[in-house]
Formats: C-alpha cells, structure tokens, sequence
C-alpha cells in the first residue's frame, strides 16, 4: 500500500448500496502488514449462487485450485481474503492452510468448508500462517456489518493507492436487483480470465449454471481487456454470488429477455471496476483506451490492442507525452494479426495521424500534443480489413513502475 | 546514441580481420544525427552468395521488404545502411528510396540494383530524404578500405551506446575462413527472425542455397533468443554474406561434415553480436542469462524462458537486487506451456531456491542476495516434464529505460 494515491484515482470510494443477504467484515490478522485490516469475511444467505473465473496462470495459488474445485457445487455460504501473502508455490502447506481457513470459517457460518471461497493476494513462495486469519475470524464473525463496502475494499489492498468499489441496479421481471462490487489489483495486471481479484455480489435470483454461463463473456469484455504491465497474477480470481433475496423470478436461461438489463448492469460493474484497477496501475500518470477496428475479428483486434497496449515504448511514448505514432505502428506489426498496411489509419485524441499506410500529409502535431498533456490519452488504429474491433484499457509506463517494483518485496 | 556508455560494455571495440572480398566506407550523410557518420556502405566482391533472415512484423520498413524480394537471386554487391530513420510506414515513397538508393549504389559498384542491400534504422513514420545518402555514395565509394569495423559499426549506431563487432575462424576442407560481424540495436528488441540488423561478413565459398539454409536455425538460438523490451522492429534484418575468397571447395550440402567448424564458429559470432545488443539494452545495468530446462519441448522451452525475461516485474526484481523469485514463478504460469508444478525447480546464479514446488526448507537467501549485486546474473529453471532446453538473454528494466524511451524521439 503506497503512501501516495495515483494521480488517476476518482476523488472517494463510492457510495455503495446495501447487498440483502451480504454482509463483510475486515479484521487486522499482522500477515504481512501491520497496523491495517488485511482479512475480509464476507457472510452470504443461504441459498446463494456462485459463479467465478480464474487464472489460466499453470502456477495457480491453493486458493485459486480450491475455488476451482468447489465451484461445481456452484453454492456459497463465505468468503474469506487477505492481502500480504498470495499463498501461491507452496506446495502440501499450502492448500492445507485454505482447507483450515475454509473449515474454521464453515464452523462459525454454520455451512460446509465447501461453501467457502477463499482468495489470497501478496508475496509468492512464502507459507501462508493460517493460523493468523483462523485466530481472528472469530471477531470477525462478531463485527459483520451490511454497509461497510469501504472498509472490504480496503481489508483485500496490496500496492493498491486506493480502494475500488462499484455498483449499478436493474430490473428482472420487474423487481430491482442491486450489484456491488469491489477489486483488488495495480500490478502483474493482464488478467487471463479475470483480475488479480474481484469478488462481485446481487441478491438476484440466478441459478448458479446460468451465472457461470453468463459471467465470462463479460469478463472477457472488461478484466480481461486490462493490463497493466503485461504480467499476469497467479491469483486472479473473480467471484460473482447471488443471494436471491431480491425475490426476482429465476431466468430462464441465458437468452431470457427478463435478463437483459441485469448483464448490461453487472457489464457496467465489472467495467468499471476493471478500469479503476487500470487507474491504479503502478507508477500511472496517464490512462490510455486503446481501440482497434477494421480487424479479421473481435479476437483478432484484442490480440493488436493487446500487443499495443503492452509496449514499453508505446507506454513510455505516452508518460513523455511524445507524440511517437510510429511505435503504434511497431506494435501491430509485432501482433502478426492480419492486416493491410496500406489501408491502416492511426489517430491519437480523435486527432487522424496516419491514414492509408503513411502519415496524413495533413498532419499537425499541434493538437495532438496537447491531447498528450492530458490525463486520459485515446488511441485509435483501423486495420483496414474487416469489422473486428475492441478495446482495451492499460496506463503508461513512468518511472514510479520502476520505483515500486525494484523494491516491493524487500 | 547516448553519451553514456552501458555499464555492461566491453571494454573496448575487439580487434577484427580482414575478409577478403569485403570493404567498407562510413560517410556523414545528415540524416538525423549531427556531426556523425549515418550511412554504412559495404562493397562485396564479384560472387559473393547471400542469405538473411528477415523481421517477421507484418508493418516491416520499406528496406525489408526490398531484401526480401531480392534475396531469392543470392547474389550481393553491395549494402547501403543508414541510421537516424527507419523508412517504415512510409508508403510508394519508402519503396522509391529504397529503389533510388539501390540504383544509385549500382551504378557506382558496376552491378545490378538487385544485388544491393539496404537497410535502415531510426524513426518509423518519416519520409527518408534518399538523395542525402546518394549524395554521399561516391565519396563513399572513394574511401572504401578493408579494415574499418568500428567505423563501420558505429555508422549504423541510433540509440547504441557502444559499437558492436565480433569474429571468428574455421576451416572448410583445410583452408581457414574468416567470419565478421557487425550489429546495431539497444531497444525494440524482441527480434523475431533477426535482431534489428546485423550484418556478417564471411570469405568462405558456400553456395546461396546452402548459406541460407544454414542461417536460420543459428538465428533462432541466437538473435532470436535475446529481448530487451519485448518489442519486435520493423526493420529486423540479419545479412550473412559470403565473398568465397578463401578458396576453399564449396561443401556438398547443408549436413556436410566440412560445414561442422564453420557453423560452430559462425554461431559463435551471431550469438556474440546477439549478447552485445543485450549488453547494450536501453538502461541496462544487469546482464541476465535464463536457462529453462525440463520442457517439453526446445520450442517450449523457449517460450518459458521468453516469458521469464520479458517480464517487467522479473526485471525489475533484479534492477533492484532483490530475489523476488516469485516473480519467475508468475512468469512460468503465465507462459501457458506444460510444467509439472510439483517438480519445479528455480535457482539464481546456481543456488536452489526452490525445489519440488516450493521454497527449498534450506534456503539461505545470503549467498543470491550477493550474487544479484553483480552484473552478471543466472536464472535457471528446470519445469519437471521433459527434455526440452533453451537458454535466453536479455536485461534487467531501470530508470534508464523509461528515461530514455520517455523522450527519445522528441
């Protein structure tokens, strides 16, 4: 946790509404930091649902493989998260000390451990002392609370500036249904299936089957169009539960009209969500939207605003406010995404730069400049081939990532 | 060209020999730089077979796509580099430079335009003002001499900090050949199919079709396995050209056992030049050899190893001296190859750290801590699955590079 709050955050946490059938509590355990809350229980009404997308990382953390094997069952009961130590790379010990967390947690909630979600977030290789978040759930258990969004944010930060939260309402067959969220995240950010964590809540009635069938389309379209450094966490884990004690109707199925403004809602969450956790990136001056048409395909042009969106030089073009178009160039070329040269059209700030494979003879730096000097940089690049598009959200590259990162472990 | 010189340089430009059949000239042409050398003009004499290995970008500079056209005849005369601008993304007059400037070198070295080689490195996107460099070709063409490495070396320099050389010998059928090269490259270097550009002398008799033949399994373990920022150019270019001066009886075919020394010694010099662009890496202060062992696969392997050395929070651990070897952990998972978790096995500068999937119980962090204060670090890791090996280099991420990348064009 940074003294110093990125340049890029909103001005305070949200106002966050009441979840009915969730309720957290944050509790100081001393794993790693000291003088802070760095566990959160979460308290979920029985019968609720859960869907969840994880790391495709092949060195997953015990708490993302324990995740993985109780979602099936696809009901949650608790969530217990701390931030300080990933619990990721250690081995026997460390799935042990999420089947303790899960069981303590499963006795106090009076459910079964495999109700239980537990993530974790930190150093790696280091044995998580479970014993420490086991001796305080007991007070946490005592001290949950229905509107402490804040505080939950707060419980699960590493080098995070400041806590995200966000939320939206709908309607399903005409009862409103409210969404809230929180995230974790600011480096080894490129989420491959979700971010580091995100643990998002409705009171929605929605079978569990239909929530994972309708959670990953999303999360493509939000966390996992992120990045911040292009590294990608052991621990990403995304968790969507919901209580049901809006008394809606269950849907039907995935294709079910009465749904539609409950996937635009929770979209409109996770991206929001998604983009503050770029806004936290580390070291961040500037955020960027790169957006890319006229590819192959979706996949096709998320692939070009990937490799534009992680290159160092297109980053460190951006923090020097240097209008270096010709990196942008390097960077689709560097995708090996179909494309035609001739054709391609690159603009920074609305502003065309390149148009038909060469720079627009028309083209003044002036104005581009000045878009530079902003906070919040638009790249647009069309490849000139097809109707594929996308876009991807990351932050440059500034010598406070370098100042983080040299010396975070140490 | 930066004023100062990568802590990781050698001491002093090595001393070369003469090939027979080669001779270069530096000029002053004004590209870009001031008061330097910009343009590189190399004569080959009568015969001389050709083979490169070519930027696999699909925005490659108007210079690759000429050598690619004209490497099928493998014929050479003559090369032509500038420094300064890349002519990349510079459409019908890109290709026109590159046209002119081949006619123009033709003329004077009494040869055809398509047994001229061109290259050009620099900034993307500007229109190169060809007639500069014709301009200077016949003073060029005056002060040809066989000798001149380091000037030819430095001629081709942009953001390098020091000139890079090396050379070898070896004997086909009982002559001695001699083997020299020349490279250039600093950033944007996650060459894919040939660093930025190098250019390899040799006056070995070898045939085009064998010499190209040989060429690209020798790149792939050499250029192709070294990145600085993870960022491929548009002007990867890798020129090996033989003058068959030495005398020697051209070799049967590629598996000739009279090739045996050639291609050791060759690869020698290809993964020298290789190394110095890496020493020379935009900010570089630590030199980091990846060896991945284990793998399924050579090909496997290497992508384990490109995972590790490209990513910013691995290089910025060692930046910082720090033996966060966590973060070589995230790296593996994220490179999506099969590994046997259970059987990983990490160590730094030859000192287990971890073994069988965690932290090794005797770990003593004293001896890495002192081995990440050098200049030279070793990171091997050993997947657990198979016999796959590759080995990798690159640099660690400083202050430099952002400094130097935040306002390199402006």
């Amino acid at each position: 946790m940074s003294d110093q709050v990125s340049p890029l955050a909103p001005d305070s946490f949200p106002e966050m509404p009441v979840v009915a059938g969730v309720r957290t509590a944050s509790v100081a355990a001393g794993i790693k930091y000291k003088n802070r809350n760095d566990v959160l229980l979460v308290e979920l009404a029985e019968g609720t649902t859960v869907a969840g997308v994880l790391t495709r990382s092949t060195t997953p953390g015990a708490p993302v493989a324990w995740c993985r094997e109780i979602l099936p069952k696809g009901s949650g009961r608790g969530l217990v998260v701390n931030s300080g130590n990933a619990n990721v790379f250690t081995g026997a010990a460390g799935a042990a000390a999420v089947r303790e967390t899960a069981s303590a947690a499963a006795a106090l909630l009076s459910c079964s451990p495999d109700e239980i979600y537990v993530a974790s977030t930190g150093v790696i290789g280091e044995i998580l002392a479970h014993e420490k978040i086991t001796a305080k759930l007991p007070d946490a258990v005592g001290a949950l609370s229905a509107s402490d969004w804040d505080g939950a944010a707060n419980a699960i930060r590493t080098t995070d500036t400041f806590a995200k939260g966000a939320s939206a309402t709908a309607e399903i067959g005409g009862k409103t249904v409210t969404i809230a969220g929180i995230a974790k995240g600011s480096g080894m950010v490129q989420p491959n299936m979700a971010t580091m964590l995100s643990f998002v809540f409705t009171d929605a009635a929605i079978p569990a089957g239909l929530l994972q069938a309708l959670l990953p389309p999303l999360a493509d379209r939000t966390f996992n169009s992120i990045t911040v450094d292009s590294d990608t966490s052991t621990s990403d884990t995304l968790l969507l539960f919901a209580t049901g004690k809006a008394g809606n109707a269950p849907p039907s199925g995935i294709e079910d009209a009465a749904l539609d403004g409950f996937k635009q809602a929770l979209e409109s969450v996770l991206r929001e969500l998604a983009i503050l956790v770029v806004r936290d990136g580390e070291g961040a001056t500037k955020f960027i939207e790169v957006r890319v048409s006229g590819a192959e395909s979706d996949a096709s042009a998320r692939k070009i605003a990937l490799a534009i969106a992680n290159s160092p030089l297109v980053k460190t073009a951006i923090a020097g406010e240097d209008a270096n178009w010709g990196r942008v160039v390097m960077a689709v070329g560097k995708s090996e995404q179909p494309i035609d040269v001739s054709k391609i059209r690159i603009g920074f700030g609305g502003i065309d730069i390149a148009v038909g494979g060469m720079r627009d003879p028309n083209y003044d730096e002036a104005p581009v400049a000045a878009h530079l000097k902003g906070q919040e940089i638009g790249i647009d690049v069309d490849v000139g081939i097809g109707s594929g598009r996308s876009t991807v959200w990351t932050c440059d590259l500034t010598h406070g990532y370098i100042s983080i990162n040299a010396d975070y472990r140490s």
